[in-house]
């Protein structure tokens, strides 16, 4: 449903960038890719959603250059989806939403990020905890917390770099 | 659509917030209250959405204890929403969301959030750019930015302290 067109509609950056990805499945894509899923069958496996719908996402998320379709074998060409620069960026989004449900939703966290450098938790303000260094998406890899089962699939992964 | 059961869906408090908030309206419904619209009425013209279905969203909000519905007014009896602080909550995330907007969207921003004590703007961090303070939700105010016409709610309004 495309938002209003009042002024507050246009003016908004919140509406602007829910207009790119509030759907919810297009953030829940955006963390999957970041969290090191690529490739379409992964990403269904993961996400459990109908294969129109999360082709229809990907599409739109590759039109507004959040998601970039990559080839990764030549015979028979296969494509696999990457975050851009501007999709990485949603990393405070997807760390801001993952606090608040720590916080108030499953609070034994089962995802946690740590500064590459040190190992430091990220903090509530993307700062690491151990070292103070401001951290960026860049900077940062995931890792199963305590409230992740053994079938999560960052456990299952270990340890990923952000949008690697 | 409710999400799938599948593991990452139940273990993923990205997950887990959306299905709280992840509906785009109920997000933009928590940045108008958060910005100082209380009222119903107040809402649906800033919002410029249906009766109804504002009416679902917060009867919603209002279940997940996210909004309170509070009498303003004995007779007639009238109620206004107020965000808990489980709401209020959610600012970085409608700051993460801003912040991405001003960058990849509309790159001249509508709104500003600043400190209350000293005035200084709120960085990427959440830190007073001006005293460094770590900042949350009750120690920040929202003003138009440069983006914003004549016309936008927060130019209106004026300088609003986030939640009051």
């Amino acid at each position: 449903m495309p938002l209003s067109s009042s002024y507050e509609g246009q003016e908004c950056n919140v509406a602007a960038t829910l207009e790119v990805v509030g759907e919810r499945w297009s953030l829940l894509i955006v963390r999957s890719v970041m969290l090191g899923a690529h490739r379409f069958e992964d990403l269904r496996a993961r996400l459990g959603i109908a294969t129109n719908v999360l082709q229809t996402r990907l599409t739109s998320l590759v039109e507004a250059e959040v998601l970039e379709r990559l080839p990764y074998q030549e015979r028979p060409p296969r494509f696999e989806y990457r975050l851009t620069e501007k999709g990485l960026a949603l990393w405070p989004t997807i760390a801001a939403l993952s606090r608040w449900g720590d916080t108030y939703v499953n609070t034994i966290p089962p995802l946690i990020f740590r500064h590459r450098e040190c190992g430091g938790e990220v903090d509530d303000h993307r700062i690491c905890a151990r070292c103070g260094e401001r951290l960026s998406a860049d900077g940062v890899f995931a890792v199963a917390g305590p409230g992740a089962s053994e079938n999560h699939p960052m456990r299952r992964s270990g340890p990923r770099d952000l949008g690697s």
